[in-house]
């Protein structure tokens, strides 16, 4: 027989740990949002659990799917047992193999915090924290990966790499993300920061000196500049300032997290790992083997890595129905936090996974 | 004539901006606490602005008598727009050419929440933020100073180099700190956390290996590990768990300025560069140029490395009276801030710079 084929195929790894959970639920309020017809969603395996079956952490045919799907939804990979024999942990290297094969240079991490008691930071209200971390994806330190050398057990190096090509996509991006998002700094400034250590390596200088070209198109934003140590402070004592901040791999990787922590934790991060073809959106949290099946763990990541996954498809393919879908999540998503009723553990609330994910569906409108 | 010699020798570099404030104002308060006859504070020139007048940013006067006094004294280095022909900071220069010419391995930085309103973070007391993070302060990322290579202005590479003796040596320069410090975290437990990104970088993970075979040694003191991403979250989010943390050289200068951050900002946090056979204090805060001259810095990160020095020597030279004079200068500080009256601008108070002196000096007991 005939299966009628929805306009989007959407590429879905559970994964391990509360992967399965916070998809599924992900899955749910996106399905109920949109309605049905509109887009399929088409499981695949692969993450640590799979590679002990089966001996592939990203089988072929899973990736074969990535590559030809509008657009890839993950839960979350990895379980510390299982490693190779070098003692990094394999579920890792799902993401990273995505990361690099299907050239996902741009990973975005909207930080914001959100109506209720959630910021361990004080004095600060929703709107206080919204900006958003472009990290580059690809190169940078992350370059050496499987590359370093340990000669003799008596010195081991890893190279950090940066390119001009690299950092032309990612500021290009970061300008034009500032140019475009809604969210605006305190002083309604579009501001992109380059957070570097221009001070003390030529590779960020370098990463310095080509964020300073490509500004030269961008005039109506400013551009601004802080070392990462300082910028460490910043986030803590004047997030209100950043718009767009764009940094180096590793850099990206220390600050979103970071980010995250000032807003409420990785529960309630969303991020986006972006090329110019292909889309990978998971909540920025790990697995959390220890609360898996409990129906404790937080959807919330990943359902707003879904909404994103929906704005950015509705930009791609300048389909207005999945835009609005997305913002009629989002806005569930602030009704309910706002309610303060249904507020999952890790913000300080009582809520189960089920319980919040029912609860976004509720208050959709 | 002759001129009697106390028995230790300070090389004190004032430097610029605030530097000779705060430089002041802590061999005042130092000078105060010892008594006459004990230390003598010996000025030598170096920096930004000595660097504009003579061409040398560290004279060979200088460098000999950091070499030969018992420890050295510094304000701060550093003036934007004093810069070589690449790019980089003259400033940072004396520092580094400190750090790795007198092999000031162990960049030691205690991060502890005085009492008073001076947390960025919610529900924060005097006692719950107690730790200590120990940098290694000569290789790492740092080793590839002026080593990078920049090609066809297409790519840039640096090289982070970790070696068996430098880890093994800040590892056991941790484990020891832990041992010895008097400080504990919320449990009571001894514990030693590795900072790095080990699941990622095979540089890492030789950094944690070694960590753990220097971990033999110390039994009583439970080694903990976290991915510097992770760390991060942490330090915002339970910074009660921590006792003594170990990180690579730029891991350790992003998360020292983090845990700086969470108690009150670079203003209260000191710092001491150790090495076998010379020390190097000073506050961990740059020479704020913008209010150099003004009588407004806070001199407490530098009062409070004059006093990490004093406790340096003490031990060094089993001399109980620097000891001593070091816990004294401590307890007028904790009081001056606990009484809530003299607080520097930067903590939220109106105090000057002479005020905060002045007020420690009084409370001396
Ligand atoms: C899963 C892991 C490879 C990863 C990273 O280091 O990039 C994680 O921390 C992230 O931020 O996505
Ligand atoms: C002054 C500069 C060289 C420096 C560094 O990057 O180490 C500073 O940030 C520090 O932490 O001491």
């Amino acid at each position: 027989g005939w299966i009628e084929m929805a306009k989007y195929q959407i590429a879905t790894i559970e994964g391990d740990g509360i992967g399965p959970e916070v998809c599924g639920a992900t899955v749910h309020v996106l399905k109920e949002a949109l309605g049905s017809g509109i887009m399929d969603f088409n499981q695949f395996p692969g993450g640590a659990s799979h590679y002990v079956k089966s001996g592939f952490v990203l089988p072929e045919e899973t990736f074969a799917a990535c590559q030809h799907s509008h657009a890839m939804l993950h839960g979350a990979a990895g379980l510390p047992d299982v490693t190779y024999p070098d003692g990094t942990e394999v579920g890792n290297d799902l993401h990273l193999q995505l990361r690099f094969k299907l050239d996902l240079y741009a990973n975005v991490r909207p930080i914001r915090l959100y109506q209720g008691d959630f910021s361990p930071l004080k004095n600060r209200q929703a709107g206080d924290i919204d900006y958003v971390i472009v990290r580059e994806n690809t190169e940078g330190l992350y370059a050496s990966r499987g590359a370093g050398v340990l000669l003799r057990g008596e010195v081991a190096t890893d190279t950090l790499v940066v390119t001009r090509k690299g950092v032309e996509r990612i500021a290009k991006f970061a300008f034009e993300l500032s140019r475009k998002r809604s969210g605006a700094p305190s002083d309604h400034k579009r501001r992109m920061t380059v957070c570097d250590k221009a001070n003390i390596l030529r590779s960020y200088a370098f990463f310095r000196a080509i964020c300073d070209e490509v500004a030269q198109s961008y005039p109506d934003v400013a551009i601004d500049y802080s070392y990462v140590d300082a910028m460490t402070v910043h986030l803590v004592k004047r997030p209100e300032f950043y718009d767009v901040i764009v940094a180096e791999n590793m850099f990206g990787d220390i600050i979103s997290d970071l980010g995250a922590a000032t807003v409420g934790g990785m529960g309630i991060a969303p991020s986006g790992e972006l090329g110019d073809h292909h889309g990978l959106f998971q909540g920025a949290h790990g697995s959390a083997p220890d609360i898996a099946g409990l129906n404790v763990a937080s959807p919330l990541a990943t359902i707003l890595s879904g909404s994103f996954m929906l704005r950015w498809l509705g930009d791609r393919h300048q389909d207005q129905q999945l835009t609005e879908a997305a913002e009629r999540i989002e806005r569930a998503v602030e009704l309910t936090l706002s309610q303060g009723k249904v507020i999952p553990r890790d913000l300080g609330g009582q809520a189960s996974c089920t319980d919040v994910t029912q609860a976004i569906c509720r208050n959709l409108d």
